[in-house]
């Protein structure tokens, strides 16, 4: 911080205070003045979030109802993933066939909102493998570190997908996986454990968040496939027709997510 | 999105289900269903800026304290100003001259949160202008757009300031302006009456946010000098010395504000 220093000491050069005693009471009460706030914003904080949770538990029995309704639609988890801009690409034709079995997905915030989320997927009887439950969970820690933990997968003898998670970590290198590294399993199996790259806080797992806070909210707009191409730029480009009058609506959500 | 069409067709020809009207009303129960939860969401987001709007009149009268001391620190904001990555660059040398003069500095929202906010500059008895409150007003409407207006400053006779604002639009091919495009008066007077490069709603200020959300909650921080410019990526990187100990925290802060 050369420069800024350096900045800094022209002003006192030129200044009025050289003085830094003189100064000292003045900082010192504008410190508590600072620890004020920063209580009041923790309680800011700690309100919204209880907010949140006292929403998560109006919108739980609507997902609950909602869920029972989706699985009168066939395939349409399947569907929607596949016309999601994102997602579609993490769905191989193999997975493709397993998501016929896919009954429920369900997102659901621990009850203490900001320590984490887990995304449930439930299969009927299948080949592939012996779990009706796949699930994965989203840890946060208070100092910000993110634990992903996932179901060790049950696979059945000789499923074809046993090789992606049979205890190897994904690797781009591996010539053993016959699959492509766009595999929903490849990303359901992408845990800590199973990543060597990084700490556990450098983990930002894109799909789960557009899971999360995209799909789940409304994933009735993917089924419909009304979904603007705008939001996911850089993404499929081969299918971009056209803007819709959805445009203005999405870049404020977006100017807002990102204040 | 042909590609997408492309793959739900796929579905469909090998699915279950072919005909639409066996379906629709599923379809049409689920929308409801989305319908309700719309509601519940738009319901939470007002009970969040119910909230924020509570904890702005809590926090008012701290902040009116902490004005009064800052008024006892010779220079503060303009130190302040001096030691941030960002607002530094706004601050040219006739600029720090006008800042000596600067006796109070305010960011407040409007009462409804959403709409809007202001940045108020208290300044003495000075040669340059006028006026003794130069504000600048951000209106968030509700579609979206944002509406930027500052005071027309009654600039002295013969100011040295008087060019940059007086009716041209801030222009980097002016010849007439004899000041850097880093001028504070360059972005107090950037409004949308001035930039004629784009729509109301395109426009975003990337210093009034810096003020807003990361001077104005601790200025103390600056004046103190004890920034951390990994906050601040690619920006003056000359300052860059050394990585401390708060990179963890900060990325953590990062990675939340992203999602």
């Amino acid at each position: 911080m050369g420069a800024d220093k350096g900045k800094k000491a022209k002003i006192v050069e030129g200044g009025e205070e050289e003085d830094g005693t003189k100064l000292f009471p003045f900082v010192e009460k504008l410190q508590e003045i600072q620890d004020d706030l920063e209580k009041i914003n923790e309680d800011a904080s700690d309100k919204v979030l209880e907010l949140e949770q006292q929403f998560n538990e109006i919108r739980r029995p609507v997902y609950n109802k909602r869920t029972e309704v989706i699985n009168s639609i066939p395939d349409f988890w399947l569907t929607a993933f596949l016309s999601h801009p994102v997602l579609s690409d993490i769905l191989n034709d193999e997975d493709q066939k397993l998501f016929k079995h896919l009954v429920s997905l369900d997102v659901e915030d621990f009850k203490d909102v900001k320590s984490g989320y887990t995304i449930t997927f439930k299969f009927s009887e299948n080949p592939f493998f012996e779990d009706s439950e796949l699930i994965k969970t989203f840890n946060f820690s208070d100092d910000g570190a993110t634990n992903i933990t996932c179901t060790p997968i049950k696979w059945k003898e000789g499923a074809y997908l046993q090789e992606i998670t049979n205890g190897d970590v994904p690797n781009t290198n591996s010539k053993k996986r016959p699959f492509s590294e766009d595999s929903f399993f490849t990303w359901f199996s992408e845990s800590n454990q199973k990543n060597p790259l990084g700490p556990a806080d450098t983990i930002f797992d894109e799909v789960a968040e557009v899971i999360k806070e995209d799909l789940w909210p409304n994933p009735l707009k993917y089924f419909n496939n009304e979904v603007d191409e705008e939001d996911f730029d850089g993404e499929d480009d081969e299918d971009k027709e056209s803007d819709d009058d959805e445009d203005d609506e999405d870049e404020q959500e977006d100017e807002e997510d990102e204040s």
